[in-house]
């Protein structure tokens, strides 16, 4: 297996066809995994925002006052707003505001980026990452697998990894379900969630910083011969950890 | 960037010495990383144990009776008296025992394993891995980082994907405070968890069933010219949601 980054893209501007940009700069093979930072699928979806569009209203003002008060550092309740409007659940306001996509994701700002914007003050996710996926998925020669990703937290632990957020092409799991380990038994970890591995692999190329590396190709990996599922994202009625933080107050 | 798997391993025995089976089998070299299931690690040493070394106290009867209401199947309290011993705090009991390893890992069932375990109920995880680590590390031709990987659930999201549980001779994350983006400004995302990422692209390659491939080499990736942090676990105090958890109560 190996990864590496497709080289030379410029910086992505709304309406460009990322799939031919990335075909224009390397040969696809129809086992590849193609992973795309959502940073530039939103550029390409011209997701570019400004602060300026979010009026606040009182609950994001709340917000804002909360979190200003919290970390002492200022905060503006328009960027509060930007964020409730592009959420369908808030999981919790302090001491960060996490909030859940259309899509189902969960994430603190709603995923909404300040890093990596030219010209804009946000970059807001895309709105489909799947369909996103699905498009450059079917655009690009040889029709690969394409997995949207994001950086993200991850409770428990410090520090922040790439999750896959949109996929296609490929389950984004490999069901293990009903078989068996090496002594014959069955297996105890069932579902393993194989694209936010590759989202995780391909940001290990990427990085956070300025490196302009958005898109990496994964070359011989196999899923194998196995199930496949596309059960990602928890709904709310099932996830026990969003019902404990909706309960949970935050004493600072 | 390129992974591997260690080929022909043996099924690991109490008192193996793994950095000598992995030196046997490939020709490392020192940016190389090495990434090592936990299983085989706890295999080594010696971490296998039974059902009937963990006579079950009333905790652990009360945890397995409240587990059995709400599956329907049957617990076994022994099981729930080895999560509580190999625990030092409990997140939360129901619907499933989560719980703090000594070395800060949150997982469920203290990451005991019952699969891929020849001769014995249960398989716990190693005591310090990042000991382990350092061990395997310290004795392998060229000193390759080392990280030692279970597999984990992620909370607002199923399925299971790998994770770092100990690292030696590198850094657990990118640190890329003081950085700037493409435009020059700050970075938003700072601390990129690269131990679980590598961990995440090694599970591409060991799987979860009986494909024998618990060693994946990483090779010709670069951490790259940036701070490190080892801060990985969260301490309890600045953990939200294990907070929340804690206070939480399951509602059948
Ligand atoms: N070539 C190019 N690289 C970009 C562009 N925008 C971001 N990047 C790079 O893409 C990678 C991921 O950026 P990041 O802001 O972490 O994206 P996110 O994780 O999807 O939010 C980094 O290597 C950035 O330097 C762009 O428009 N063009
Ligand atoms: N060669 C060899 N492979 C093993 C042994 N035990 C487990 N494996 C393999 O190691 C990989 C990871 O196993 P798993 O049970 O998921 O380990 P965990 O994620 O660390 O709990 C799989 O490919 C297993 O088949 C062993 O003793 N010898
Ligand atoms: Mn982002
Ligand atoms: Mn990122
Ligand atoms: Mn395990
Ligand atoms: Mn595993």
């Amino acid at each position: 297996m190996e990864l590496f980054a497709v080289p030379d893209l410029p910086e992505i501007r709304a309406g460009d066809d990322l799939a031919a940009m990335i075909a224009e700069r390397v040969d696809l093979r129809p086992d590849d995994v193609v992973c795309v930072a959502s940073t530039v699928v939103s550029k390409a979806e011209g997701r570019t925002a400004d602060l300026e569009e979010f009026p606040a209203g009182p609950r994001a003002k709340e917000i804002a006052r909360n979190l200003e008060e919290i970390s002492g550092d200022e905060k503006d309740p328009r960027f509060a707003q930007a964020v409730l409007e592009n959420s369908t659940d808030v999981v919790m306001e302090e001491p960060f505001i996490l909030t859940e996509a259309p899509f189902g994701h969960v994430s603190v700002n709603a995923g909404i980026d300040r890093s990596n914007v030219p010209d804009h003050d946000l970059l807001l996710l895309p709105e489909r990452p799947s369909q996103s996926a699905e498009r450059i998925h079917e655009n690009l020669p040889e029709s690969p697998p394409v997995i949207v990703t994001d950086t993200s937290g991850r409770s428990f632990r410090h520090g922040q990894r790439a999750v896959a957020i949109g996929w296609a092409g490929m389950p984004a799991s490999r069901d293990w379900r009903g078989e068996t380990d090496r002594d014959g038994h069955e297996l105890q970890v069932t579902v393993q969630s194989v694209v936010d591995e590759l989202a995780g692999a391909a940001n290990l190329v990427s990085g956070e910083g300025d490196g302009g590396n958005p898109v990496v190709v994964v070359r011989d990996w196999d899923f194998g011969d196995h199930d496949g599922s596309d059960n990602m994202f928890r709904e709310m009625r099932r996830d026990f950890v969003r019902q404990a933080l909706r309960d949970w107050e935050y004493e600072p």
